[in-house]
């Protein structure tokens, strides 16, 4: 079984539900609820899932309906990381009317975006799960949410690559041109990388990797090779650096390159191009 | 010949490219960059178009890099709305190799899921190009980037739906339930809708749709019915209200309901579920 | 009796209220009262008009009191929209006696301000009230805070125009110059305007009114005609668009331009020149 | 000849003004001229008066056009605190249509309203020319706008109160109902106070200024009292400390004060209450 | 007795606050607590004094821990102002142990950065006990955190020089200089400043003294001079101004300063060069 | 000889610069230098060392001028990390005096506090130099500067540790006393950190670091172990961790340390104690 993911402060999930809803709200609120809903009238709805996936974005949905109405009473049935069948209760929010009406969309909106990425890992994760290989997401991540999408990633089973451009060294193909070679451009990241940084060196070829392994960083990017090539990297490296393999994997594709002996399958469509995953609110 | 889209200032397109920057950048900047590429290394890049598609966000890449570093030059040569063919050049971007290595990714992300929007929008308006209806966006969006995805719309020849709770009023199943009635539902609405505020109905049925029709608002939305009852509706409708029809609708089915002489198809997917587009950053 | 206005979210409020309140405590906060009155003091003060007038503002009063000192209660007993005498009570504050009198400017400045336009815009709607026209603010705000002066005009029996630059089209002088016609301005404007955003032209001449009958728009805005002009205005359009009336309108002069049926009478000075509404804290 | 007001750094305008066209653009900007205007279209407009005032706020109409695009050119003709006639040019603006007339509302609202308070501040300066005492604002402004509302005040040829609660003492009736007395107030406010801050006192009555002139502080607030009695207070405060008077001043009411030998006359309403000054964006 | 600090709004404490958290915990929050402590553990802590001082900041220490989750219990044993000696206890923090040490380096660093402060100014502060002079802060403030920090120097029994470059006009050399003698630079200060904005001059020599004296203004700051030149200053002055002086004091060089009688000690390490205090967080 | 410090992006830097104006500009600007100083005038003014030390933060008073007046000119003489004498002239600023004079202070305490860091460090770099061992940061540093903080201890020839608590694991006495044991802790880890994410475990005795050998992590903090002990250690780790050592170390006591073999000596003092350098600003 699974490990509940690493939980993201309720600090930095605040700022992204708040900028959802004064981008809903607009100047004047939600005009349809407040013209036909009266202040009074309280209600009971259901976060209900309508097709299979996997959870995550439960706290932030909470947070849209506490931050427009702190009488809101939000109880979650199910938590993130959660596997989800059509029609399962995620949670009840009640309370006044017009607040559940308001934040409906923002939060299924935020419920939805995170669940299709968790979806879509675990799909990879899945057709994995018989080899020691894990998922990884990249920095191909939608603007303004990246902290909340590799969360998402860690919901459905992955591990998060590189929160930015600051906290490991990725050496890549214009790196090393610059640089002149491999070694060169390695030699330069250790001159400033802390004792903390790990680096990470993308290679294209088996010639490359051997230029590597002469001077073996934390972990080596094989991009695009096929799999009876990886396997061939894998072995050269010999467990040296941690292995993670990119280019294009998708569920039918990962097994292949996982059974090559990789410890990483990285793939940006997973935060990049994961379809929703269908969420509703319906009336109790 | 489809008309340019209506440009979105650029003050409302800065502070999502800023906090895109921030995000990636964190707290020390690009490392790996710092470390291996001379400060007074000066390149070239192009931003090239991996796969057929509809441009959006030429304004936003150009911002990336010129945020990091005034000094970089970009020439576009697409604009917004194009078709993209693969391998065909969209911009080129010169100047210190740091700035461009660093903005490379944000760049791309903003580019690629704009794109994808745009991309996906045109398949459908392609799809019902035979017609007189149009493709239309909804509140579905990405959290952060509402004014940029409805962009992205308008670039694949979309039209916009209501930009928030705010600018129109929209009547759904929710609130007719608490105002008991359809007619009872629209009174409320009118009682203090402003003048420039155009009221839209949902219904469901053709008795809900004959409720409204005594008494017509600006349109009505026509969910989850087939094409031959939305034909029904259309022709009950008979031009008194716009007609818009949703209900996880694709380029596939989109023709049959826009044959059945709807103004606007609908479609959530197309702004949060659209793959990106896939566009690189190659040398010169 | 006039409909409790639409409430504006908490959420839109805040930012305004808190601002105000950096503005005012500055970077050392309020130096008199903390050198004054002991921190444990406490005291029961009464906001109170001190003239006739319309009440609004008053969740943004309270937030005042409460973002200083969560233990400051508050107890409303007039509420929005309400006629005020001078002398009557309009809530109670109690609590630490350094609260109350720290927030006693800003909150009064904002319930002042706000009332003031609510009581400026009933003093036209009171002037009217025997027609079927209604008054109706513009885009003529206080820089960052129209949404707060569009409430307050709601509050004081007037209805909101556009939001602004963006949720409707107005097309005025300058553009139909640019557009070289009537005809032709509306034409473009039709054909990038979403379905939900309506169409309103400015005209000063019965000749431009012509024009535009030949393809009518949502509203027609009639700028600076006379009453007589106005009446024979309103004949030709004969209900196919609403009408808007504008031009320097009092509560005196507003009777006859009503009278000569328009839809709407709007008014830029009830929001840019309304006299503060006299409202002040005492001791209970 | 009045000196030129002190100027207000650029960076303490720019944030209003951005807040301002943020407001009014809205989330899709300004539809109307995107749809009616051509990119390329370009024209030259005039700023100008169209009623006698005093001029203030040239630099926040500059930013405006400047803001919405770094190539419109802002020539300015007069500069605040200027004496205007109607018709009279104060700048000229020049450059894309589309930013001259997205811009137009949001300067005119700039200019109109601190042109406003400059105005009715120089209606009280002018006069009291005669007397030295001159006129002065107070923390009655609107939320928001202090600072750039008091140095309107400035261009009107007012001088400045305190900025807000922090930066000078000021005892007022409350808190000498906690102190118990003038007395003791006024000592608890010297114990913390530092050397750079004044500390001025508000009485009501001979009787309160009696008390106060036994422990004298940098300024005293006569509050309500008719020119009688305030020319016997300024008699008794014998230049021991500044005088200022308020209480509902107006042009007509303010020389009988002046006369009376006050230093200073308050007035709430020029900057909570001015009428707007009506300027206008005309065709070259 | 030294009366207790004019206390900060919380509104003030809290961006910075915020700030600090945000920095650190960048965008996962803290992966060694989350990953090492269950999310039900709790414990109880204890800030305490590692070394001699006096406190400052017990409010931010709360601030840290409760935003990080309001479920944290937070019991103050000593307030700001408070001597500690070696081992004392501070206050105790209960709760969910996550919180407490994801909280824990945060609230020490604001708590020993402001309570180094107040050590420092009390060092000098005692050394001048026996005199009426008071030790005064300056603006050489750390970026950010000037108002916490004029706070701490309260704490330490400091008074506070102006806030900033606004709230009182400080003449200096480059002043004079611009001006060409002290009693134009004044003169020029005179006519714009408000009533409630003191003036004070910076003179480096007696002879400026002199002229100074011509037109007394508020305060006189003695840059640089030795204590028998500044006792012939104080007794030139006779009174007539608050006397300042500067010049890298210690509290080794400040009792011959305030000897020779001025009224205030300005220090500029006391803020910008003062050690952290030592404080830490104990298992209880 | 020392390579150039890893340069801070300006889009990190700006924002420091501009709450630092802002928080000194207050709500008026600088009144002193707008009354004496004509808008006209101009000047030229030299940065200079007045002690010996370590230089940073160069771009950050670059900006300062640059903010408050884009005309202004600034030539550096020296860049970041050089060594400095006294009376070195660091940059020229040229332009409006207002400006120069405006922005003296803010740029002042941003260069003196940052070069006060890099000589801090450098003066323990300078008495390690003859090891390998390196000179490392903490997390002790002052709210709001950890970015630009960790840049000077770049320039002064140290390294960096983690940016925060999200982009490494450091597991701590209260870590490991939830967890049970140094083993059951680092597991705990190991099991959620991602491949890129290093770990270091700090241990106070040669009794833990015997458990965490047995399964060794990518660094070991020795922490207030003597310099024979942490000789034991370090024989003992045998090159298979990176070793660090802390606890009070000053550039007396760091020799000892590091001449025991370990790689980093981290001193928190270097970020939040140390003195400011004294630097100024003075007339050509």
């Amino acid at each position: 079984m699974r490990a509940a993911p690493t939980p993201l402060p309720s600090m930095l999930i605040e700022p992204v539900v708040r900028e959802a809803l004064r981008e809903d709200l607009g100047r004047a609120g939600d005009i349809t609820t407040a013209a036909v809903v009266p202040a009074e009238h309280a209600d009971t709805f259901v976060l209900a899932a309508r097709e299979e996936g996997v959870l995550a974005g439960v706290d932030a949905a909470r947070l849209v309906f506490v931050l427009l109405d702190p009488g809101v009473g939000f109880t979650a049935y199910r938590q993130d990381g959660d596997r989800l069948h059509p029609g399962e209760r995620i949670a009840q929010v009640s309370g006044p009317t017009r607040a559940l009406l308001s934040g409906e969309r923002v939060a299924l909106n935020l419920l939805g975006h995170l669940s299709g990425i968790a979806t879509a890992t675990a799909g990879i994760a899945d057709a994995i799960a018989h080899t020691s290989a894990r998922v990884c997401c990249t920095r191909k991540t939608t603007p303004g949410l990246r902290g909340l999408e590799k969360y998402a990633v860690r919901c459905g089973g992955g591990v998060n690559h590189r929160w930015g451009l600051d906290d490991a060294v990725l050496i890549k193909d214009n790196h090393i041109a610059v640089a002149g070679s491999v070694t060169e451009a390695v030699r330069r990241a250790r001159e400033t990388a802390g004792h903390l940084v790990a680096i990470e060196v993308e290679v294209d070829s088996l010639e490359q990797l051997h230029e590597l392994l002469a001077s073996p960083v934390d972990a080596v990017l094989l991009d695009n090779m096929g799999p009876a090539t990886t396997a061939e990297a894998v072995r050269r490296v010999g467990g040296a650096m941690t292995v993670e393999a990119s280019g294009r994997v998708t569920a039918a594709t990962a097994p292949a390159l996982a059974e090559a002996g990789v410890d990483l399958i990285s793939a940006g469509w997973i935060t990049h191009s994961a379809p929703t995953l269908d969420i509703g609110l319906d009336a109790e």
